[in-house]
């Protein structure tokens, strides 16, 4: 049975076929969130404490930190702003020193930039993620000796030098070539974890029947874990979070162990969580009862954040919160 | 490709391996409905008709026709009553020809009692669906007869005189069994549908993983369409909706092509419709943006088969309602 260990400084998460699927959370990220990255360049970090906090309370079991913010004041006055060679490591550095200020989630660091990778690797504690590797020449070279120095995971995703193929024989070659590079570098297959690459169902019919098939193929004759930007897959569509839901549910039938996505997403959480049910990683649904009491705090008008921080605290109904008053 | 094909006097829905999953509605069912049944004993046949209409808008691609009434007072006054034989051709014949007078949709005639079978092929227009055949030596006769002489498909439920085995071989092999029966009659297996049974996860930590495991070998190794009771996987739990909507799309993804089930669900008919978009069963999501005007008019305070009728015909939002009024 494939596990990947991560560790925070006292806690751990496993990524397995035997384990309940791994929400990472990707909510640390400026890319396309404008107000987080004008925070972020005023050195205002309260949204990430709040993101970090949420996110962990929703059910988050890993923190994607993504450095990849674009410093445009800064850049009119000091030209060397506009390196994200420059930036990227330091905010790396503080985005992680302030997430580990207020939670003690296993994490995962998520850069283009080889610096803020290092940096990431320099300042985690424990055993983070790497996100990510590809198969590109210059990234596997770049990456993986990091990830062998570290003794650390990393996320592989299935594309190279000529681009994301449409063809999942050559995604699936693609994601075998990083495994045997990595073996190279004496990196285990069992801390690689393939993203297979999620396209949006609207503009490709066969999104969603080609990423289930490479996911029994990656597992099934790699032995790899699996993950994937989940939200993809709606792109576009009306009802994104009914389609999220499903492909979640489906990708984990066909053995997909993680995915990097919004936890702070009832109707995504709750579908995640009857799949664990249903693959028998619940034992008799106690973490699907006790879940359900945050359905019925959000019923009652309550945020989904709050009322999962409140479930936690047993500030919310259910036997054991009443069994404690009486 | 295998392919059940279903009848009414002049519509036809196929369960297959390449088409949408077939939602085949169970409401029309006496058991466990007091009022109905009660109503039924008296000749009330109104709820059936409202039923057979509501099931169809919300999405039901065949009605199941369930007979087994008790009628207590009538049995009080008559002791012929007392005895199903007596009560079920009759009130088929009376069910079919209530719901024909209302809708045009493929039926399936659901009893125990082979007389009310046979009732019920005689009164069906075009080419309805048997519910059903088990493994039981005394079933398969009374049956299978009947399945080739009126040459429409049945459902295999998968236990016998042995009673329902845990063990998913087992419950394969009754499969089989019954398949090969089948044959002996001329009966071909794509006009068997298999139902693997569905056990509640409460009760079994496995009732997911075995379904979904049987689902595949059904389809694989006997290449035939399966069905099941899909609501019966959340007995007795919390948020039952949540739970089916997960085991739906899991089943689909596995290879599950029907199920019995209340279509009045929306969060049920979210996932199914949303799985059909993912299993590239509805082209370019015509399908699902047609349903997210519905569900955009339950959001609204609409009730779901209200609003589903009102989408049928046009009278709620979306381009094409624009582009008519324009």
């Amino acid at each position: 049975m494939t596990r990947t260990v991560l560790e925070s400084q006292t806690k751990s998460t496993v990524i397995g076929f035997d384990a309940p699927f791994c929400v990472i959370g990707e909510r640390i990220n400026p890319t396309g969130r404008k107000k987080l990255n004008l925070e972020l360049e005023a050195g205002d970090f309260s949204t990430v404490e709040r993101d970090a906090i949420d996110q962990v309370a929703c059910g988050a079991m890993v923190l994607d930190i993504n450095s990849g913010a674009v410093f445009s004041n800064k850049m009119a006055e000091d030209p060397r702003y506009a390196d994200n060679n420059f930036v990227e490591p330091d905010l790396m550095r503080k985005l992680i020193e302030t997430v580990q200020g207020v939670t003690d989630c296993p994490l995962c660091i998520d850069s283009s930039v080889p610096g803020a990778l290092k940096a990431g690797l320099e300042t985690a504690k424990g055993r983070p993620l790497v996100n990510s590797v590809t198969g590109e020449e210059e990234r596997l070279e770049a990456v993986l000796p990091l990830v062998k120095k570290y003794n650390v995971p990393v996320v592989a995703i299935s594309n190279d030098e000529t681009g994301i193929s449409d063809d999942p024989d050559v995604r699936f070659a693609v994601a075998k070539k990083i495994v045997q590079h990595a073996a190279d570098y004496g990196i285990p297959a069992h801390d690689i974890i393939v993203d297979p690459l999620v396209m949006p169902i609207g503009a490709k019919n066969i999104a969603g029947t080609s990423v289930f098939a490479l996911i029994k193929r990656l597992r099934e004759e790699l032995g790899v874990n699996t993950t994937c930007g989940a939200s993809n897959i709606s792109f576009a569509m009306p009802h994104r979070h009914g389609i999220n839901a499903a492909f979640l549910t489906m990708a984990i039938g066909a053995g997909m162990t993680s995915a990097i996505m919004n936890p702070i997403r009832p109707v995504e959480m709750e579908a995640i969580r009857a799949a664990n049910l249903l693959m028998n990683h619940d034992p008799h649904g106690a973490e699907w009862i006790r879940f359900g009491r945050v359905l019925d705090a959000v019923a009652e008008g309550m945020e989904f954040p709050a009322a999962s921080l409140a479930q936690q605290t047993s500030q919310i109904g259910g036997r054991s919160g009443r069994r404690r008053r009486a």
